[in-house]
């Protein structure tokens, strides 16, 4: 069966929590390297990717969905649009891999979730996309579970740090140069980046070019 | 197969990273409420908890040695004893379920590894304890990986949030909140600790008791 993985995705100025260390330009190239990492995944758990993206775009030749409404509505009026199975994988974990999304598309339950670190939540999995609607933003992972709880959904938590490790600030790209094998981690180290280690503590560098 | 899990902990002013939230008599009883999660997890998974603590300890009647060594020393000098399969576990993991333990001791590898967040490990089984050192502190999951590779043990990365997520810091606790479900998170309950969502980040607060 041939599941649509929905990746939402903002190609201009994204990440912007990273801005201390990356330029926007840098921003712009490191999220759609974690975008290719992530769809790698989907499709490594024999999902179809297709990019929900805020504006006009164009990454390689992958099907691109324009919605220039907010998150939530923009997934709530696919979902009430797909009768069928449909992942939702946030487009900012590149530790994630094809067998991590496999468990989570495997489930019999009729949907299963990854939270983020901070109560968000990076992946869903719905039996029924139409079944479920969802609400990103602050303690999403408690409000994804509590609506699977009134509309009578069976609903298994996947326990995956790969899935569980999102990337926003500056501490979260060590865990991507320690465990990343795809293309952003490629990406960071390319722009000087490298694991340090001070007093037993690890963080990173960036290293001007020669 | 019973194989031991060889939980280190440290009974006396432990978590000293919570003591801007926690005075020194909160944290020896959050601590070992922790430990308490974690042999619950183990005993879930079928292992038989050993506590190696750092000064004279009873917990229960679960069986206690003390070595006041530092943790590499104590950990190796028990490792280079057991011919047999042990299970190293990080006493600071209240999300550690029993179905999480399992993962770990049924891979067929040598060897399995849990990496905590920033570097470091939270747990390890080893199918032969002789076989392997640990060399824990900085980046130990890195060169946790590097002794495998030099001793030829094939060593798989588990990939659980429950057993990433080591509690350290008051952020870590917002972790406990969303997840927990054992003892450590109704001490922090019964402490007054509450999730805090403002302006759409998930912190904690401490409720002054009436």
């Amino acid at each position: 069966m041939l599941i649509p993985a929905v990746i939402p995705f903002k190609p201009r100025n994204p990440k912007t929590r990273l801005s201390c260390i990356l330029d926007q330009a840098e921003r712009e190239n490191f999220a759609e390297m974690m975008l290719a990492d992530v769809i790698g995944a989907a499709e490594g758990a024999g999902c179809i990717p297709l990019i929900l993206s805020t504006e006009a775009y164009k990454f390689s030749d992958y099907q691109v969905l324009v919605n220039t409404a907010g998150l939530n509505e923009a997934l709530n009026d696919l979902l009430s649009k797909t009768p069928g199975p449909v992942l939702i994988l946030m487009a900012d974990l590149p530790l994630a891999t094809g067998d991590a999304v496999k468990r989570m598309v495997t489930e019999s339950a009729g949907m299963s979730i990854v939270p983020g670190r901070g109560g968000g939540t990076n992946a869903i999995f719905l039996s029924s996309g139409e079944s479920y609607r969802v609400d990103y933003y602050g303690a999403s992972f408690l409000k994804h579970m509590r609506i699977a709880e009134e509309r009578g959904l069976l609903c298994e938590v996947i326990d995956s740090f790969r899935l569980h490790t999102d990337v926003d600030e500056k501490e979260d790209l060590v865990e991507l140069l320690i465990h990343g094998r795809g293309k952003s981690r490629a990406c960071l180290e390319e722009l000087g980046f490298r694991l340090l280690i001070e007093k037993g503590r690890v963080g990173i560098v960036r290293e001007e070019k020669a």
